[in-house]
């Protein structure tokens, strides 16, 4: 089966010659096909952000979307190369749990490790799995090569647990796990875990941020409060979100991807 | 009738997932589509920068092509979703402006509200109607669904009035409309308000600036004068530019968009 | 002969109309391409930079591929647009060497200088060649227009020599040429200046990098040392690289493009 598109998911930047690199391996063996590009500023090394992001946006993606996903702290060294095969799509990169997150989304089937060489460019690097590796194999898989003949199944794969909240019986202790380009603060506390604790749109909530405690009342809209007030809303993810209607919370509040977030009801 | 082209055009930035989750969706719906990036880096919520690049850009697009664009403090609020028909091209976005001024510049023929929920995706979010509302929409558009299917006419929309200069006897009074990535300081005079008053390459003009008169010579390119000198110039979209030659003019006379520019002659 | 896929390289950044004007005037005339953005983030005026990272990718592209590079500070001036034909692909651009590094790599056939006005936008400024020259060219060749046709040989052009590093007896001269986003510092020292001084992988040699002498062994990957630790490594374009294992080797070192690296052995 042919497949069309191919996503690329980074944190190689945009000045490089590194992302081009991979498309025109792709775009050689697989003239075909759409690249789209995801994003290339995950935080350099954040496999963490990159799983985030990647299992954000894949269930909007196409039924047989091929998504290739390098944050590689560890190229070169003995992590396996794989591709995870999955109801809806494909996925390809390093064995670092960077993929892992959407895969499950996506109803995980099985984890290949790659291992055949005629799928590989000629000259393997030991530092650029990107463009010797995961796009070749991409391109092989979106002519119609059967993961099967790329790979070999393992049972053992790095899995990278989203970080779970800890739900009490008044708090909710949750952690901020990503930092938007607007500053907002998004949180690992999702519509679930709020609807269990009875709280919806209108609730009123105190978030504990960075030391400060803010009452606030949960939003469904950004333009709810007045311009420059902090508000907490459900955003478009279904994840609690801090956020300041047409400010940076992130700056307001001066916080970090990794901090805690207390919610008292 | 298919169209083949939807460019986008956002404040959302490029490490996000928003952008990506945008063209999954419309890549889902109409897969024949190509999605081409105006930019995502318009400064956050400034529809005016927003309006101005998009009205820059658009006559160089193909007839029929699908522009949508995201820049969209309201979000949430009782704005519009508009659909933009024109001679040439069809636009989508918010009702706050920023598609209108693209809109006359290429033969507005009328402005629908979107209404139709079969259009959109099955939950429209309160926050991300890029990816619920527009995305969709342009996709379905790209597909050949008529735009009076989609929406229903309306008489009232936002218009946002590009910053016209005042013209006195001796005087332009002009405003600095963007300032590029170069420092390049772009102004809303443009090429015509000049030759009403018989101003043209090589005539000689007094511009004030932040405070700073300069006498220049207009310019017909960036090399006529040494490196890092200040020049005036016609740009290549017509509109009076004050540069330094392999230089950053904004950087150097410390000017923001908005700031006034008179030119005496 | 069709040709299928433009590349683009430009300083021009991405908050700008500039590369989606030229998205447009290419679509425009020549809708079956597919467009791929080498790079927009060319440090400004940077010619030997652009010339680097176009020379790096090239290879990596199918035949027949067009390449469009606009690093212009030239622009409006006497210098000449030009046309590369190569071996393998086709390069367009303005006369400032900005091309040629690349086009050599690729067999360079013949210079051509771009003459025929039918083939550019109706009004050509002086001060945006990317859309009104480079684009509307790349366009007609992508529809299968010859470049003959287009343009006129020219025995004379711009070559902008890679600056080549110096070979002393127990010592090699060379020049940081790159620094990536990841602070990796990349010298014009390639694998085989080093293999004809024997150094090979696992070799010990002594770096000298603004005024700082280390002792380095040189590895194959980043993961062979400690996180944070520097090393030697040969890149995956094989060429000589010092790096910082998860780090930023050139914010360590304080070093910046152009810089002299010295190696003893």
């Amino acid at each position: 089966m042919k497949r069309n598109i191919i996503t690329l998911l980074t944190d190689f930047g945009e000045k490089d010659p590194y992302v081009a690199a991979m498309k025109g391996v792709i775009l050689t063996i697989a003239p075909h096909v759409k690249i789209i590009d995801i994003t290339h500023n995950i935080t350099k090394f954040n496999i963490r952000e990159g799983a985030f992001i990647l299992a954000s946006i894949i269930k909007y993606f196409p039924r047989n979307t091929i998504h290739v996903g390098v944050v590689d702290p560890g190229v070169g060294s003995l992590r396996k190369p794989i591709i995870a095969v999955t109801k809806r799509s494909i996925l390809i990169g390093p064995d670092n749990g960077l993929l892992m997150l959407a895969a499950e989304r996506e109803g995980l089937l099985k984890v290949l490790e790659i291992r055949r060489h005629k799928f590989l460019l000629e000259e393997v690097s030991y530092t650029f799995h990107g463009r010797d590796i995961f796009a070749p194999v991409a391109a092989y898989i979106a002519n119609g090569v059967k993961p099967e003949e790329i790979g070999e199944e393992v049972e053992e794969y790095v899995k990278l647990p989203f970080p779970k909240p800890r739900i009490l019986k008044k708090k909710i202790i949750g952690e901020i796990i990503h930092i938007d380009d607007f500053g907002n603060i998004i949180t690992n506390i999702s519509i679930k875990e709020l609807q269990k604790k009875s709280i919806s749109i209108g609730s009123e909530i105190t978030v504990e941020i960075h030391g400060e405690k803010e009452k606030l009342n949960l939003k469904d809209s950004y333009s709810k409060v007045e311009v420059e007030q902090t508000l907490a809303i459900i955003d478009s993810f279904n994840l609690l979100e801090i956020a300041v209607n047409q400010g940076n919370a992130a700056r307001k509040y001066n916080v970090k991807v990794g901090e805690k977030i207390t919610v008292t009801f």
